[in-house]
């Protein structure tokens, strides 16, 4: 019998910070020191640990906010006495954190070389970098690398059950919709090609297939920008069917993607319990007697 | 069991009006008109109930309607001489309503600072202050505040069952929807800052990662205004894939949300035979025995 | 039991053309050759009903091309010529189906006053009173009225069995979309009228009220034209916000039809017959014994 | 009973290319060579049969790619020197191939005079053709006749089971699809015509119904341009309409397509327990008899 599952609320709410490197559970237990920070960084089930996620949480949004507003070159003027402090300040906050992990897990390398190693590796370094730098725009480059900090807060989320439930959806149906994707990459190389064929010319902006193919990829998601748009009636002709299929044919990704929701969620819902006395099955979970034979589960 | 539905033409045109504060049931009974006051405001089970709520309908209708046209300069110049007395009648009508529900009922407090409360008063007071105000754009803001009656057809469409139905799937989902948005969100900022580092420079629009990330949501969600594009084939090249992705990923959240329907639809179809022994309900269609004390059903 | 139903390829074809005022099945029989006309222009069963069918299908087909293209100057000069006794060819035949239909019909009233009645009637007249009138403007318009006869398509269209499919889940969720329709008239008034008070000004795009709302619901569909966009960092964030919401609650209409689909499909494959051994139901469509005690159905 | 169905992962990568026509399994064993020709190039049973089609994959995937960038002027001048002996390779490779095919097939005129006969053959003869010409337009047009290659890709990909299933779902909505589409069609030539009446006039640019009519389409799909907008408050007022009217129909075609889907899925799920007695299948999970024929299962 399933175990009784926790209300929405319940996990949505407790389940956010459950950030664990399962795998690790056994703690190393070399010395004392360790094994604690170990518990603290790498598990959520401690009110220090829970704390910690919280505090790394604030950390990180802050610091992508400061990298979003450093780019806004008059945000940038007025306040770059607070954010440069602020930039150190977390900086260092973050470098502690990575040498904290590398130091209390058992393998250092597997945290190293993994993609989140790298990624928390890669958004500390511009910072550094940024000190032997003057160059303006190589270092706008380089700084906003940092956004990379951006995806910690996938790690933080990825214990999420509403994202695993959103994730198995999308994974079971990555085949059908590559195979959807080609559909529609092969059709708006043809389309775009047509255009160029109608409505090119030296004066137009269907000036190449490529840029055809971009017109037809704007068209047919139905983005519609209007920076390249038909301007002869056998064009526009052309340009409406587009569309109307672009229109049209959107139901197919909702189509697959929705099928496995409802898939997973009847998943959910099945009890594999059989009756003791006739063996049939299809019970629900609150079930206490066997539904064809009357007698007790 | 449950009681018999009343069909959907009944419940759309019927339970429209049934503006009632439930907990209220329990009439105060302090004195007689008060008690028939509290009936017709806070009910609709009565005649007079249901055509105090149609009355309240279209003033609020007619006043969110002035309030609109007020804001075009040649309609309002030409019909200020009657748009001005109307919205004062209205406004005089719906202090009265606000009056008259603060005094019959029993704990007027928890009105008075109920959400709803709250925004009856803001749509009264902008007409009265009007008076000690004469600075056009300050007026403007001030006059704009009265369209927050619109809410108050939330509060008379609240009880429509339509309405409740399409609630609660959203309510349901709403960890899910959250999940999803974050996961927008993240999408944004780093196609965002891409687009910013590919395209970026002092004379692109593409000149804040801000900006950037403003850009990312308009072809993300395909909207596409066209007011920032990419000029250069690098960038319309991450943009074409922004706006596929844009486009395939929006059968999440009607994954979702349909998942949510059919499921509350399963739920409305069930079987809504009690059993004989124990009187409880939520047997399968093809039960012989009652699954809770396996009594023959 | 139910009918074994046509397959879809002999319902699309056959019934494409089934045109019948059913209620008048009993043919009136007042003299044989109104029999005649009223079994050839009412129904579809026969031969000469079919033909006639599919000849008024090309003719409305041709008379609204012939509308459209008449529209278009450069093409209209050239071939007035042709154009012109066409559409007198087109307006005599339909005039002549019209008087036929009165003719032949036993309550000649319900016809005329049906709402096909006035659009045929309304959609005649602009080719005879265009005799009597010069001006040009006046002219187009009330030549563009024969348009209208793209409706009597519908008439035609109606008695597709696939159409009756999409009407009925349209019609069974129309409460709901109603409902939902009201949800996203007043985000679209609220929203308006914020972006009215951010972006406002007499040089802005926004400048009244009504505009502002029209600016909502282009960026709420996610339509996007992009005549009118904001411009401030504040109106930008708030745009950003109604495009994600607007991207977001598409899943809802979505969601309403998609479970009525499914709902009608489910009705479609019920079988409501019962075992006469064990009066078990819940078999097959081509079941020929009962499935639970295996005794003939 | 079905055979064990392979994973997705396996169907995903073997299947890709088995390319087969299967009515030609039966070897046609004229000469020895040429059934080993035509097994490896109409089959992908043999490691010669698949290795034969990823090469022409990648020799398709990069002729594509030759002839989008040959039609951008910059790249093309700069890298003709290499673009034009590389499209000579593929060319006599892809001629090589044609030929093969017809010589090692038993019927050559079915494979010549198929759709794919025909793509293969058109996609050939561009190069040929360019050598007589000299026209740079009509030679561009010609040229990129070349981009029918992507249609064998198409062929390639044909054999997938994920197309399968989509393009199942797409076979079974296409009579709901097309109504669906017949009823668009109506609306946006009602609509067209209307705007056409409210926004037309010589300076306008709805300045004729097939005009409008494109301009409803860009409206109702939700891909809005810009390039035509309306400028009156009347024409804004129901172009409010168009758009939402398509925000909400959206939901048909999802609604049908999803619903495809939905059954299918469901289709695979049957039981596939044949009859020891009558070994007919399409039993119920629970079904305890033969519903043919009665005796037990």
């Amino acid at each position: 019998m399933l175990r009784k599952l926790p209300t929405s609320q319940e996990r949505f709410s407790y389940s956010f910070i459950k950030l664990a490197n399962v795998r690790d559970k056994k703690k190393p237990a070399t010395s004392d020191w360790r094994a604690k920070v170990h518990e603290v960084i790498y598990e959520a089930d401690t009110r220090a640990g829970k704390n910690f996620d919280i505090i790394l949480l604030v950390a990180i949004l802050l610091s992508v906010l400061v990298v979003m507003l450093e780019s806004v070159t008059w945000i940038n003027e007025e306040l770059s006495w607070f954010f440069q402090p602020l930039e150190w300040v977390l900086t260092v906050l973050f470098t502690l954190e990575y040498i904290l992990r590398i130091v209390c897990i058992r393998k250092p390398w597997s945290y190293i070389f993994s993609f989140y190693g790298i990624i928390d590796l890669l958004s500390l370094l511009p910072t550094y970098i940024s000190l032997f730098f003057t160059g303006t725009h190589s270092l706008a480059v380089i700084r906003s690398i940092r956004l990379l900090r951006v995806f910690r807060i996938f790690k933080l989320a990825q214990f999420l059950s509403e994202a695993t439930t959103i994730m198995k959806a999308l994974r079971n149906s990555r085949y059908k919709i590559s195979v959807f994707m080609l559909g529609v990459l092969m059709i708006v190389i043809i389309m775009g090609t047509v255009m160029y064929l109608v409505e090119g010319g030296p004066d137009s902006n269907f000036d190449s297939i490529p840029r055809s193919i971009y017109w037809a990829i704007i068209t047919l998601t139905t983005v519609g920008y209007g920076d390249i748009s038909p301007v002869t009636a056998l064009g526009q002709a052309i340009s409406s069917i587009v569309m109307i299929f672009g229109y049209a044919i959107l139901a197919v990704p909702t189509g697959i993607v929705t099928n496995e929701f409802i898939k997973s969620a009847g998943d959910k819902s099945n009890n594999t319990q059989a009756c003791p006395n006739c063996s049939l099955e299809g019970h629900d979970d609150d079930a206490k007697f066997c539904k064809f034979c009357g007698s007790e589960l």
